[in-house]
């Protein structure tokens, strides 16, 4: 019986000796089976990792981590295998050990969540089944699921319809470019599309004028932070030709939220298309006491959400939400082998214009499994706890002498810098905290509003609801001692 | 102490009484721990969901399996949750008893594999970690990985160089995307790149025309199947301005590869930019037999690979392979927050030009454990063994008295259909098998080459390593006996 290099448990029985057969599937009724004895080395490689880091970040920088991320990764092709259990141990434990691991309430850079279990735990559930969400002959019961979360979660944006629908992306960045495409085809008889957005909008909003052909955005000056409702008004007035408005629900920059009620009265006025770029704010929806923020929401013709950021999912959990779903219609599109006319008369559902790609995992199978598991009230102590931690850290800094705040945070992000330092220190701060491995945080250029001067800001976007005061006092110290330096 | 609904085994401690504490996250030293009986609940819903669908896709079509779904997991967003092991049990169970699973060797349609059980393992890591490949400080070793793993595979298909290298895509749509995307740019100062594909070629090629703003492709005619060189010759001699000519090394139909040697030296003539879309073909190359049917394909430009076909990844792992990294610089792209000059002259790596994503999650991770533990022996025999199996079905078939045959199989694709059958009866035949859950088998329009007349073909897409001979004659039987119908 030939047992593979590393003879782990899990092997196959005696009559499986040729190479297929030494390479278990993780589908049908063996494959939970089969997977099994892999998890438990995958479980066994992340904790060793996640205790050799001992960190937010591995120390040493770049080339540290390269290093030992080479050393157990190569070579990649070796010419025999060396085996699953010893493959999984190599690689997966040196990806933990290399990680910036957002569970660590010190990994604080970007809109970067730390995933819950369930959530993650329903994801393998994706990756075995592998369903394909272009055809239904690819995904029949992950078809039905992706609608239900689709049109589940549009309702949260657009609770009063018509026929509030939603396109599953990648993220925030797909979903920004499909609204400007869905804008680009409703315009199309009428002249190439021109945005109109702020300099606080998500950089995604820019490129995607670019990838699909447009004109470059015209973008309106944001030293406030937010989209003011008077610029807008006036560059609506000035633009010519079929215009697409862009706001943002919680900058990347700063948290701040465009006042959507206002800038809606002003797209209306002009009868010019909004897009609300919600990819961090949205949740807010679900919190009794957060959702009046996003009033005006709703008035949006488009919205991007993003449940990979105040949803902890495992990326992408990315959603692209409408008030009416004839406004996905221009997306519609068909190919004999995914969608025949005669399938779709047979009542066979036409899945291939819920994406500009074709093959697609079922990434709402975790969102569901999360939303049917915590619930409504479940999911707000968890966006309310995470708010609440950024308040938390804005008053810490507003009490210490050794640090400027920004604003009191909106959502929870929290700007701060080393009272007097120039920029070229905070840049220096931020990364002599990640090489030594103490703390990640992130960074970003905002006005400070006691001079009217655009700094560099160190930002700690908390999104980690298990964030205690403490991990919080420890940020402020260990950047305190770093910037004294 | 509260008890989640469900009073599941895994429960926190008792001293975990607010709500974020009862939600464990995946990651740090405590996630594996908290991950646990979670995934032995979900191995249990799947095993269990395998059984009780009992097939390749379950019975009853679109309604019964709609309606299994709904009950299962509706409403989607309780007012409170229903606890992760009621809902993990409830929506994956649901999820595998209604799953088109390609781990049964009688659901064949589409490029649709069964994922290998190691693949799958290791991306559980890859969710519960969450790097995001958008910048190095939330992927610190992931990006290291994703090099390796760029570079590695692009040499296998350009071993000559100069300098290898490939972007990870969500798949062969976003690859051929962005490979016209380099085209229309390095082509920009000289007019609107115009395409010239066949018509054999993937539809994501139009779709990328359209999505890029460009004029539609010109497509030429494949009654044989694949491109003609003297075809193409004349187009690029007839149609003006800056051209992309794009080949196909196994079609989605049939699996044909389009002559690249002839075609690489037509494009040489006429000085035009050569994309090979090689989702289905390329991992021939790791066979020592097969890899002289993709001669000429490091003479393309930029070519693209889909491991999630012939390479048993769990959706998605796309790539799209360049000959020199230079290639790549028109995507680059520069964020304060995520890759400002300071950091990169630090020597912070700078990911943002690797991806028109920003939020990416690291997809190589189940490749690079794939390489390692099979190696390219292990790789080399699952594709073998596939193509192999498609030859011995399209023996079955020819022996058959019932079935026409369309042609030989290049890769793994058997196109036949019922002796004398009307399309609209082929069409039924498919429609039938699925409805009544016995098996999965795609279509395809292709030219019968005894009468010259386009005809609609069942399609078998052999893609499970696993198949047996038996598999591939029960298949036939089954398909014999509804075609009688």
């Amino acid at each position: 019986m030939p047992l593979p290099p590393d003879g782990d448990p899990g092997t196959p029985a005696p009559h499986a000796t040729r190479g297929p057969a030494l390479t278990p599937l993780a589908g049908g009724t063996e494959g939970p089976r089969q997977l099994r004895p892999l998890l438990d080395t995958v479980l066994e490689a992340l904790a060793t990792g996640a205790t050799a880091r001992g960190g937010p970040i591995p120390a040493g920088g770049p080339e540290a981590v390269g290093h030992r991320l080479r050393v157990a990764a190569e070579p990649l092709i070796p010419e025999a295998g060396i085996g699953p259990h010893a493959a999984l141990r190599a690689v997966v434990g040196a990806l933990a050990e290399g990680a910036a691991d957002p569970a660590d309430p010190l990994c604080a850079a970007h809109l970067h969540c730390p995933p819950l279990a369930v959530a993650t735990a329903a994801d393998l559930a994706a990756s075995a089944l592998n369903p394909s969400m272009d055809s239904w002959d690819q995904a029949p019961a992950a078809s039905v699921l992706e609608d239900l979360v689709s049109r589940g979660l549009a309702t949260e944006v657009y609770p009063e319809g018509p026929a509030p629908d939603a396109l599953v992306t990648t993220g925030g960045t797909e979903s920004n470019q499909l609204a400007v495409l869905i804008a680009r085809e409703l315009a199309k008889d009428r002249g190439p599309l021109q945005i109109v957005c702020g300099a606080n909008a998500h950089h995604s909003v820019r490129r995607a004028a670019w990838l699909l052909g447009l004109p470059e955005p015209v973008v309106l000056p944001t030293p406030a932070g937010v989209l003011s409702p008077a610029g807008l008004d006036q560059a609506l007035t000035d633009v010519r030709g079929p215009l697409l408005a862009v706001a943002t629900a919680g900058t990347t920059d700063t948290g701040e939220i465009d006042p959507l009620p206002q800038l809606a009265d002003v797209c209306a006025a002009h009868a010019t298309r909004l897009h609300v770029d919600a990819a961090y704010g949205a949740p807010l929806l679900f919190s009794r006491t957060l959702a009046g923020r996003l009033d005006g929401l709703s008035r949006a013709d488009s919205v991007t959400l993003d449940l990979h950021k105040l949803g902890w999912q495992p990326v992408p959990a990315g959603l692209l939400a409408v008030p009416d779903t004839t406004a996905l219609e221009t997306l519609g599109h068909r190919e004999d082998y995914l969608n025949p006319p005669d399938d779709t008369e047979a009542g066979f559902p036409d899945l291939l214009g819920r994406s500009i790609r074709t093959t697609r995992r079922p990434d709402v199978v975790k969102v569901a499994v999360t939303l049917r598991a915590l619930g409504r009230t479940g999911l707000a102590e968890l966006v309310e706890h995470t708010c609440a931690a950024a308040q938390r850290l804005a008053d810490l800094v507003d009490a210490h002498p050794a640090f400027d705040a920004y604003e009191r945070p909106t959502l929870s992000t929290v700007l701060f810098r080393p009272a007097g330092a120039t920029d070229e220190h905070v840049g220096a701060v931020r990364r002599a905290l990640m090489t030594e491995g103490r703390a990640v945080l992130g960074r970003a250029r905002a006005t400070d509003h006691r001079d009217g001067i655009e700094k560099l800001w160190l930002k700690a976007t908390v999104l980690n609801p298990h964030t205690r005061p403490a991990d919080l006092e420890a940020l402020l110290e260990i950047v305190e001692g770093s910037a004294a330096k």
